[in-house]
């Protein structure tokens, strides 16, 4: 499985190039990267130094070395994943794009990233949560690798679909300040961060509309019912909880509902539900490709919460890709994740 | 002002003892606390070393001494609280509670505390908020004092009566670790609390009732509505933010609502509403008395999402505490209290 | 007790304004800063909402302006203080330097920061240590307020001048991320500091020639020893812990050099020294103007280790700041700097 | 391989476990623990749910089960080490202990340990690190697995050897809060590690004659000196800073002592001097077996500065562990230890 990864100075491509040093399959062929193309991966990475692949040299992106691989993995920004996936797919190649270019229909990306869709015809590609959409991605060209939130969100929204009000669903998010990547922001300043927490983006954080849209699919409904998402910032570097409220239906059962995600998830090998009473600590989940999930029915309000914990940049963004790439090369799911979470 | 303050061996008593060492008119002639008792202030709490108050000594609680202050600050657990008020009251003590003892009705803090309320008569209290019962707290014996997340929950939703269904709210919250005390816990244990961040409690944290009574009132209800309030643990050690989610309406109107902050809270002092766009961050309110809120309506969902960021142990415990013990004595609600935030 | 502040956009600034905003004397008349000018001081430091001196409105520096106020405080870089302090001082200000410009010789200051030094005739100010030179500072037109770990490693090392080898010290000192101001920078994304700790800028260290200059007039040296000094950031955004190791002296007497901290600081209303056994805490320290100190004697190695943590925003720097500029001005040399520290 | 463990419900447990799960030619035949026996280990480490050997049940340790796998890590107190390694040593299996009870001779075990040493024969054990003493542990029944300070300390320090003034050598020390386990202590509270940094146990922490008596050795004298080392917490869960600074002998060259460290290292598979001009970042190594070494030379002091981060939990205790393991067993002595350190 000869792989290529575009943006391998973010942390997106780091994670893929920590990831991939474990997979037993995988032999990473290029590492493209704009802004530190010539150096090496462990000049960039000092935490990668003596990992298979901490010697490999960062070039400029070229499709044609890209398209030679088996699977090319995007973890660049949206404009520059509008720009590279049509030439790739058009060469042959099998591609996962860590970013949103391609997770929404055209018109909402417009809406939501404020710039045109140039691929249109290729938007939205197969949703890559596994856990949902395995079969497609196994068959797909583009692979459209979901946003942190959004996966953690709709893991634990998935056993829902049925039982619930699909437009009473009311979500909560926190994140480590990796989500936001490794440009220097006032916000993301160590002094400003530490100690600190706050909400951020609301109501219009660009997760909002793919949750909605995959939700709308689950939920069997024509259109995605708008939702409200209010993710905060909290001060840790990687994690991520997603805590989601939704009002049962008259007919649903509150126990039911708390067995349907033991039934939902008893085969997967990443999703774990907690026992009754426990609600998932991002904490357990750093580094690994593991999604942690608590649920609690109140008869009180009639309402289900549930509670999802993740790595923001592993199972909520590299990890899954790697999962992905995985199905796409038809070599076993898992391969290359399976290390447990560094805790504490 | 004389004071007195049982419990002064917690962060609650630590904090009152620093906020009245700041304070122009109060002087602390009691320091009650059976833990720590026969030792100093500063051997129990090194931040307060040469602080005003340092130097006392910490005795066993004595309900006549207490009696002969100008006012009593209970910073002790809810059963402590529960067989000291009565006395210090018949004594004709002005007393406020920083527990959860006189906050609701008995037979609701027996559902939801588990424990025989054993002084029925007194419960509830008037209700601590300044911001919403000014006058009542002036005049009264007993005053509750708000948990810190309903008083963050009340600050970010009483703009919203009238305007909402009083049903619709769900409430998600994130809380350093102080707000749990300073009693030793696995999941306080810096190596698990740091990196981490969880839910907990829900759906049945005992702050829970506290705001649907309050809220049932402002919102003029004949009940409390159930509410859905999901707590969450974030690693730092002060900070508090809630946000709240309702949905309007049918005949609300979302701009008026945004306008409605401003108007409530534009004489605060304490209380300060962001400009639109923004939401608030808590370290900006760490070791002051200040509320910072941000609110936004969004139209695609007809819902409103209002953020309120404050310190747990100040304006959510220690601080309104002495904003309470300064109405009761008559003198400006502010004194002790206009430190700003320590930050970054 | 009027006071002129120039660079009110930077952190400096803002704990100036901070702690003058609780001052009983004192009346900021000018903040001046050059980013941020034309805005208000809440919109630069939301945390300051509320307080006294947060409608004020930054301007650009004026000499004129500022020369009129009783004391001015330059919280700028170097080299903006090398501008403004020969004017200021010419027209009769009184100026409290915060930066590094006034600290050293005019020569020594070329070789450690690289720049020229463009005002020699003032190089070295009074050097702004109150516990050392009090008396000079409250005669001088300049003071050149120290540098955090200078501060925290002198009031450490100065109880052993006479008792240890001049040259054995031997300084490791621990801050966190405020200490490296507001800038953004690479190492303190919060992504890159949480959860991380590193020593930086050893051997070569700014703060060096500092301590070594002061160090070598306590020792009673013609010379300034070369010392070594390695500082290392550590994960939090307030707080300085700076550790020294000494050998002692052929004739020395451990138990005596024990004796000597608590002498040297017994009357000092902003150093303690903690009982034996006992190691400073940063955090006990932060938003106050204390600095605790720990000292222990080894007899296997002859050496002494003495340990000071305090808030460098605040003793290291605009804390002690304003402890120069009421020497200056003739008032308490506590006004305003009473409060305690904020923990937990 | 078959490895037992004793100590399973500890961090160095956890460690050994996770890093175990990833070992290919290791199986865990027993986990032993008193506190948690009967358990999963999953219910002790959520973290570790899903990971091969996350279903094992812990059970108490009986010396005749573990004598029979191929090698058995102690990863108890010493005093259980203490009871336990004669029996196994006795029984022929080979043994590495993570505890101090075997790094020391019986008597300076009881000089600083303060309890008596009842296996003296066996002690000092083996010393467990491998960049010094690979064939002594390849051949050895009982294995000292080092100090997670004298890890990093000794691999600073060794190359020093012959270069410096052996008595010169002043240690400092920075760790996270998981060095001290997983015990419930007031300090360890995450209210008050957090945001706060501050020196302990100096001068009298055990891990230092532990470094003194390698040190000696490594620097050829009869008998090992005296030195000072002072360790800090620092608010982080993993990781581990040692900066080290000695005086050069009076015919040693500076440079030359900078090149020794990229000679000593050079083909060490865990240990990676960085480029001049670089200290390293214990977060860089978290989750991963490496240490990152920096070091310079100072002309003006003639003393060196060398600093080594690693991640206490892994090459300070579990990894270092299971690489001694692996080398008792003939197994690739990099086996299980390969992944990169989790960042950011």
């Amino acid at each position: 499985m000869d792989v290529g990864i575009v943006g391998g100075s973010g942390y997106g491509g780091a994670e893929l190039l920590r990831l991939l040093a474990a997979h037993p399959f995988a032999k990473v062929r290029v590492v493209a990267a704009r802004t530190a193309a010539g150096g090496h991966v462990h000049e960039v990475f000092p935490h990668l130094r003596g990992a298979p692949g901490a010697d490999l040299i960062l070039v400029e992106p070229d499709p044609d070395a890209l398209a030679a691989c088996d699977v090319v993995l995007l973890a660049t920004p949206h404009a520059a994943s509008l720009a590279l996936a049509p030439a790739l797919v058009a060469a042959g190649a099998r591609v996962v794009d860590l970013s949103g270019a391609y997770r929404l229909d055209a018109a909402t990306f417009s809406d939501w990233y404020g710039d045109e869709h140039t691929a249109a015809d290729l938007a939205p590609a197969v949703y890559g949560l596994p856990e949902l959409y395995r079969d497609q991605i196994a068959a797909a060209a583009l692979v459209a690798n979901p946003g942190c939130y959004p996966t953690a969100a709709l893991l634990a929204m998935a056993p829902l679909a049925g039982h619930v009000d699909p437009a009473s669903v009311v979500i909560s998010g926190l994140s480590g300040t990796s989500g936001a990547g490794k440009g220097l922001r006032d916000d993301l300043h160590a002094s400003h961060a530490m100690g600190n927490a706050a909400a951020y983006g609301a109501p219009k954080h660009r997760h909002t509309p793919e949750i909605e849209r995959i939700w709308g699919r689950l939920a069997g409904l024509d259109s995605a019912p708008p939702l409200t998402f209010t993710p905060h910032l909290v001060p840790m570097s990687r994690g991520q909880v997603v805590t989601v409220v939704a009002t049962l239906g008259p007919d649903a059962d509150g126990a039911a509902v708390e067995d349907s995600y033991v039934a939902a998830y008893t085969d997967e090998p990443f999703v774990h539900v907690l026992p009754p009473g426990s609600w998932p600590s991002s904490g357990h989940t750093v580094g690994g490709n593991a999604a942690h999930i608590g649920v609690a029915f109140d008869p009180r309000t009639r309402r289900v919460t549930a509670s999802c914990a993740l790595d923001n940049l592993v199972k909520g963004a590299a990890g899954q890709a790697l999962q992905n790439a995985n199905l796409l090369c038809g070599v076993e799911e898992t391969a290359g994740l399976t290390a447990a979470g560094v805790y504490p």
